[in-house]
């Protein structure tokens, strides 16, 4: 791009709302964000760090002069500062922080892990002591500098900063100008420490309708705030784990990343131990074929519906394995439904079962095997389906009953587990029926 | 119960937080639900139908004598007072809304779909005349039920109630008190029609973090707004209709509703036809067996790997398919990534495919079948898992470019896809190796 290009791309990015302009800067190459980049003002600087994604955020902040990104920082949501700093190496960190003149905001946030709340938290909240009467606070608000992501919610400590409880914004505004703010708060607020998973963060803001969570430690000292849009990504961020996990991939720090900023041995390794221990897995199903070596030989057309009855099996387990995994990420289901969960499925796979084997019936006595391989291949469907269901809803259940995520448990790894008992239960069935026959 | 247990039912059930509430009473049963229902104050029957699940609220409200009920909605959220009237039958509907005080709140939200703008927004919001001050605003809200739902936001519009802004509750109160509306307002401010899906209102929200959408007509007329906390809810309904959909489950209105909810005919129905499907499909692979049945019977230990090659395309197919779905979902890649993707996804698999085909080798040549067979099912592992790999990338991509939901494009459909000619590739690569050998 030429000069006068560079001055129209920054027009246009600017005019942009933020997140906008954070996709379209992104899809730049790395020449032409590096001649923008130093051209945008600080305060577009700052709203394009916030709305980057974390990867793209952290190569920008490392090509900016120290002393220029300490001012962008100081722009920024405490939060989003914090989460730029924890990126860059330690000393290029210490320096920064050191330029920066808002370093008290953020120094708190740092050292939290990035999946807890405290590494959720905003330090960029309202606090009240007590005493302070409705007309004082909005005083406070007219004079503190206006900021949009400010929760619209206040909180009341004490001396101490222990979190006494919390007032809307529009309890201040009606209440009378002199009623002291401890008459007005309500004191049942939900709260989390620090340490809190965020996993658990989302399930209560979500739960509770909740548009701010204040964040304490095990004092009750009140360290921050967690607002509803950090609730989405974590949602978000959560379900693209699970989703991983359902497909057989491995999801770790992966599937925090997007799409295009996986590398490729990444993504390698995310798949190949999967791949690999299904592998392994899935020789069982050759030991169990050479067991019935004799059978094969004797009955070529047995080997035809080698995959029909597996790919059956496979398909109705992860039907099981995946309502019942989702079931369990919204607590609908809890452990002890063990066995109600069981008679449903296992009910619903008699009748699947049934449906499906007069399909597989008809279908092989159309091909013209005979009938003895069309009974054979029915009553196996129904075996098959039925089976399946059972280990689908069980897995998953004793899998979190264990301590282990069920997600796990996924749709390949229930397919692998039934292949080579659909096929014990496939042989023996030809075993039994042709031998009647 | 006896009257003095349901006394002490009632006593624990208001302690608790509205959401734990209905929990606690959707775990009783219906005999224990009737007992209490009608001994609850009104408005704790109100905020207990808001937090049921919709079939639980509508079960509860048809118990209910219409005059009560009446009572209760006018009592509710006015978008989940309309939630339970459309659920019940149009008499009974038309009696209760001629019993309400407030049914002209109800009423414009009748009529909209579940999963539009129009289905999700509430008529509870303030709309200020563009002269009004910010003290008469204030004035204004002293005066109206204080009711935590109502959005933090105050919305500005013209005598047609056309929507002109809107001003935050922090700007209107450190406004100088005599400031017009219209001098303090954003105009630049998102909103959505009412016949919006729901899917892109969410995405809205999340992408420009905000806690309330509002909801005009095609004239632009305001008719309501939508909250931060009905996002999560179709965040949590789409995510469970994607899941169901890579767990190869027709979606439908069964991942609307919680687990227990299900009826087992909806199960079976929504299950069947999928498993249907793909079992049709599947018999291809059976016509590819036949076609290579003098090599089967000259060579049986060939169908001893049949299960292997296809679950192994299968799992890897289903790992790709799942990478490109959630990136499709959080429009992280697009249609006219086509190319890249299949670049990435080709490059990837070949890794993989050598790293497994290598592990095959190894492993057959240990089960002393020969070279021979150890070299056909390693250079098949190679090649079916690239072929997995570009069909599971390939297949979501040309869906979406389609107009179909590429979620369809499931895990269980990729692997039976690939399943007949994975048996293809492995069949004629033994057939070549056995014979030069």
């Amino acid at each position: 791009m030429q000069r006068g290009q560079i001055q129209d791309a920054i027009a246009a990015l600017t005019q942009l709302h933020p997140a906008d302009r954070a996709d379209a800067f992104s899809d730049l190459d790395d020449q032409h964000q590096a001649a923008i980049l130093p051209r945008l003002g600080i305060s577009d600087t700052a709203d394009l760090l916030e709305e980057l994604e974390d990867e793209d955020a952290i190569v920008a902040a490392r090509t900016m002069p120290t002393e220029r990104l300490a001012d962008v920082l100081d722009e920024m949501e405490p939060d989003e500062a914090a989460d730029i700093l924890g990126d860059l190496s330690p000393e290029r960190a210490a320096r920064t922080l050191a330029e920066m003149e808002d370093a008290e905001e953020v120094i708190p946030l740092l050292g939290h892990p990035d999946e807890t709340a405290g590494g959720l938290m905003t330090t960029s909240y309202i606090a009240l002591r007590r005493h302070t009467t409705a007309a004082q606070a909005i005083d406070f608000l007219r004079q503190v500098q206006a900021d949009e992501e400010t929760p619209y919610y206040l909180y009341v400590v004490d001396r101490n900063r222990k979190l006494l409880g919390v007032v809307g914004m529009r309890e201040l505004v009606v209440a009378p100008p002199y009623t002291a703010a401890e008459d007005i708060i309500d004191r049942d607020v939900l709260y989390v420490t620090t340490g809190t998973d965020q996993e658990e963060v989302a399930r209560l803001m979500a739960r509770y309708n909740l548009s701010a969570l204040p964040v304490v430690d095990e004092d009750g000292v009140m360290h921050g705030v967690i607002t509803h849009d950090d609730v989405i990504d974590v949602i978000e961020e959560e379900t693209t784990e699970d989703v991983f996990h359902l497909g057989g991939i491995e999801a770790g720090p992966l599937s925090e990343k997007p799409y295009w900023a996986r590398r490729i041995p990444e993504i390698v390794r995310s798949r190949f131990f999967w791949l690999l221990g299904l592998f392994v897995a899935e020789t069982l199903t050759g030991t169990v074929l050479r067991h019935f070596s004799r059978e094969l030989e004797a009955v070529v057309s047995l080997a035809y519906f080698i995959p029909l009855i597996i790919g059956t099996g496979g398909n109705a387990g992860s039907q099981t394995v995946t309502s019942v995994i989702r079931a369990l990420a919204l607590d609908e289901v809890r452990r002890s439904d063990l066995l109600r969960i069981l008679v449903r499925e296992v009910y619903t796979s008699l009748l699947l079962g049934v449906l499906l084997g007069g399909v597989a019936f008809v279908r092989v006595e159309l091909w013209g095997i005979g009938t003895p391989m069309a009974l054979t291949v029915g009553l196996t469907i129904v075996t098959v389906v039925l089976w399946a269901n059972v280990v689908g809803s069980l897995v998953p259940i004793i899998a979190d009953a264990a301590g282990i995520d069920p997600t796990v448990m996924s749709a390949p790894l229930i397919a692998t587990l039934v292949d080579a008992t659909g096929l014990l239960i496939y042989l023996t069935v030809a075993a039994i029926v042709l031998r009647e026959i």
